[in-house]
């Protein structure tokens, strides 16, 4: 039933953000030069920088651009604001277009001062404004399911099913899931949910850490694979069989990691990713 | 739709855990002499105390013994602590007849070294063990779903469908569950699981508080109500057009408010639960 261990790093994907003390440059020097072969980038890391040539220095590291990290957080009590983030998502798909990656992740957001129904409602309207633009450039947008712990200001969208509901009801081949084993591990409909967003072709991609015991943190306390609780072989096998065979891709919040040598982290990522995803 | 405001104390009940800075028996005259009418005794409140005698003082401030918290904890790796388990639900179970209140509110508790699901059998396994003593007490066990952020260590039932379907499985009038606001708000079934409790006769018992935007610690930052994003008033709404009308029990675990004066926080909560519950 559960998918082998991955003896080599071809498959191998790291969010600029787990290695937040890095800046992208660094970053793509040292992940090239370990053996990893993809990377996902966070907005926050192409601040100030040519978004056209910062693709191409990352492709010329041999690094395959998985995915731009973050759209999302439609909901909004104001108008304004609501009209903001549409906009701030179109210019997330010149910006993935530019970087020359074909998904972008949404985090779908919530409001707090909305019922979770309205906020639902907005971020399927928000989505719906920008597919058009997705589709013409060519931009898939993976729905992140988020864990309930992030209802109240980061995503109304809380379970796989909601996520796979959302995908089917805007019907394009551009929209579809992001499966995070963090959001995901504890939903009682996880294996039922992934067959069916296998089923639809819309699992777009794949994210890993895990989950430790204690969590002391509710934002940034994520552990490195192998140090908690979450059945990370078992996802995989789900998603595998479900048809998904993206890139794996490591996407680790940690106060505690960011203070080590990245270094040092990088090289024990590569070991957590062998020896337990 | 809604319900209407709560004008008066009647079904007001106050968890003993809600104000730890004061004993118990400080706490039955604070809340008495306030007009509170119920109570629901954590475990560590007894501690020392001959029970029936407790059980005797709450009942002469006036006080109904709403629930005793908490039985559960029993999934282990290892069979010696879960049968370490059961005789202790064994020993609550007496503990709550002794006391004069019937009923137990269960967090089912979870084994991060075991998987959800064999943690989720063990669960059953206890409290079937167990249920032929809550009967011959005329005990009644409240499974109440955690949220899924204590999925690690508190509770592999994570979601009220969940609560419902071991409810059903058990079969038994003394099988129900709690809805405690904090742990199912977030859940986008919630309506058409609380329908089916009442539809199965199966609410126990309804908890209150609030989630904070932002909750800095998983466990001990709930808010007052009102504090947060919580819909109380549509939920008590739900629960009791579902045919619940028994007490309303204010939970709130929270490092800040038991800093304070509990006098004053006792005047708080009474004020908010008469405007936001």
């Amino acid at each position: 039933m559960s998918s082998i261990p991955l003896t080599d790093l071809q498959r191998l994907c790291i969010h600029t953000i787990t290695t937040k003390p890095w800046n992208i440059e660094e970053a793509a020097g040292y992940y090239s030069s370990n053996g990893v072969k993809g990377i996902t980038v966070w907005r926050d890391a192409l601040t100030g920088r040519n978004i056209n040539k910062t693709g191409e220095m990352l492709r010329n590291h041999g690094l395959e651009i998985v995915s731009l990290c973050r759209g999302g957080f439609f909901p909004s009590k104001e108008r304004s604001k609501r009209d903001l983030a549409i906009a701030d998502n179109r210019k997330a798909i010149e910006e993935a277009y530019e970087l020359g990656t074909n998904i972008i992740v949404l985090v779908c957001g919530a409001d707090p001062s909305l019922s979770l129904e309205d906020s639902r409602k907005q971020i399927h309207e928000g989505i719906a404004s920008v597919l058009p633009d997705a589709e013409a450039a060519g931009i898939r947008l993976a729905i992140e399911p988020l864990h309930p712990m992030y209802a109240d200001t980061r995503s109304a969208i809380n379970t796989l099913a909601q996520a796979n509901d959302l995908a089917e009801i805007l019907n394009s081949p551009n929209a579809g899931v992001a499966v995070d084993v963090y959001h995901v591990w504890w939903d009682p409909n996880l294996e039922k949910e992934i067959k069916r967003a296998g089923k639809n072709g819309s699992i777009f991609a794949f994210h890993v850490c895990d989950w430790k015991s204690p969590t002391v943190d509710l934002l940034n306390d994520r552990g490195l694979m192998g140090e908690g609780c979450i059945p990370l072989r078992k996802i995989r096998s789900l998603v595998e069989t479900a048809g998904f065979s993206g890139f794996i891709e490591v996407e680790i919040f940690s106060n505690i990691y960011w203070k080590h040598d990245q270094s040092v982290f990088l090289q024990n990522i590569i070991s957590a990713y062998k020896k337990y995803v």
